[in-house]
């Protein structure tokens, strides 16, 4: 736990994820604030959208902050080259192979963490040399892996083969879960739905109404041929499982999915036809509260929790 | 945690789940003996055998024990007979309603337990008056429900909505998930998979070898419009893969699962062909012990995690 403190100089080993529409300066910078680690999602950013973010996040905190990058997307190399000019110190890297651009990172001395749902991934991570590994469950929101391993089964699997610091993802978004996430031999969390609805989060009203509302049931892992990706079972969500009933072809899925459906439903709120991405976690979250409350409220929670758990002797 | 066991009147807050081909009564008495409760699963068993388990079981034991009954099974009825003239004091019931069977043994004096995967059923085991119930994540071996919420999500969903003993289940296999299980707000875990492979458990060898060669990724979550059930992606696994890329329906689905695939698969040990339900983590189960060196050492676990988690502070 306390190496994933001193790993990036912060107070509290809370990670909050890098999230498509959800995650600029204004949410990064106010979790660093808090004493948690804030990270600008660039899955969604140009690469001028980028600069600005990091410039404004420099401004806004003078605490420790990273740059989330999906290694498949198509605007990769100017992002790194950004990340080098603005001299950014941390970087989590996700959705792609660590070995190209992990090098790359760290001969500029840039600390690399980079997430992974399997094991076969931990290690070619590891390979890599990233500094630290984010372990992301088949319950997390967004973009996920093909194997379905939950938190639960990750954790201790990864803790098994590797002893850098890890750092639990997936159906984390409370002091309790947190606590269980270290049981299971994490030294950090990242949390990612719960600072998806915050109020520094970039994500429309409606977005986060409907993430308030939802209740267990109400994600579902999908488009697992292309990416898969957990989200709420919207109207966009049916059209998909319309198309797998009358077997529709690879093509017609990727046109349906087409282009810009998370801008659509997380930044400009068409809660029916786009596409909200969020974890199983939702049905837990009932406040928009800022980004400090939500740490705040982790820590103390965590803190209470530690202390009920003491009394438990088998 | 005390809960549980004042309820079962047990020394360990350890339940070993109720597995068809696995617990019978040598691995449920084993279980009590050691000081946990050990289940007799009766839904792979006719009445009479189901009738002979129990006898033996009570010969084997003077701990408590109890009978899992899948209420959806043929011979319900009979098995509801049984139990009531054995004298069974504590049913888990699972896979169905439990409005109707629950007040009839309640009536009898038994404690009854059930199993749910979601809120809505959660809710209605509560109304029929249960005494814990037991919440099963997707992670779990066997027959699941069809929601997909994980160990980590769904255990502090229930907390929240039930104040009655809670026990946790799915992706629990150790002190450390024991712990977290606990964190998430559980007063006990059923231990299903690493029980299937111990050496009480009359599955086949050659199935337990299969379990203990596992990794992460190996088992799924499969035929969803029937019963969805966790399995190891074995060849049988691979055929109903390939039913849905031709777009089977629902009555080839049903022809390829057939009758007695669990039995060929766990019991008779055909890990090709047969049906080897186990949960995800398998992957984390690399030896077969006696049902008491499974509990002696997630206990000792246990203890020893809760020590290092004690220095951790935030």
């Amino acid at each position: 736990m306390s190496r994933v403190k001193e790993l990036f100089g912060i107070k509290y080993p809370i990670i909050q994820g890098g999230m498509v529409w959800c995650s600029g300066w204004k949410l990064a910078s106010a979790v660093s604030n808090a004493g948690g680690l804030g990270l600008i999602g660039s899955g969604s950013m140009y690469p001028d959208v980028l600069k600005e973010h990091i410039i404004k996040c420099k401004k806004a905190t003078d605490k420790p902050f990273g740059v989330n990058i999906p290694l498949l997307y198509s605007h990769i190399e100017e992002h790194i080259d950004i990340i080098l000019k603005e001299r950014i110190k941390i970087v989590f890297s996700s959705a792609g192979n660590p070995d190209k651009y992990t090098s790359i990172l760290k001969d500029n001395g840039i600390i690399v963490v980079h997430v992974i749902a399997n094991t076969k991934f931990a290690l070619k991570a590891i390979n890599a040399g990233v500094d630290a590994i984010v372990a992301e469950g088949f319950e997390a929101g967004g973009h996920n892996g093909i194997d379905e391993t939950t938190t639960m089964c990750l954790i201790p699997k990864i803790r098994d083969i590797a002893s850098l610091p890890l750092i639990a993802a997936g159906g984390i978004a409370s002091g309790s879960s947190m606590l269980a996430a270290f049981a299971l031999g994490a030294d950090g969390v990242q949390v990612g739905s719960r600072f998806a609805v915050c109020k520094e989060s970039s994500s429309h009203d409606r977005f986060k109404e409907a993430v308030l509302k939802s209740s267990d049931g109400d994600t579902a892992l999908t488009l697992k041929e292309i990416t898969p990706v957990r989200l709420l079972k919207n109207q966009f969500y049916q059209n998909i499982q319309q198309a797998y009933q009358t077997n529709a072809t690879l093509d017609e899925l990727k046109d349906l999915l087409g282009k810009g459906k998370a801008r659509k439903g997380i930044f400009e709120g068409d809660v029916l036809n786009g596409e909200l991405e969020i974890g199983q976690v939702s049905a837990l979250i009932n406040n928009i509260e800022t980004a400090k409350e939500v740490i705040d409220d982790i820590v103390l929670e965590f803190n209470n929790e530690m202390k009920k758990i003491l009394k438990v002797s088998l």
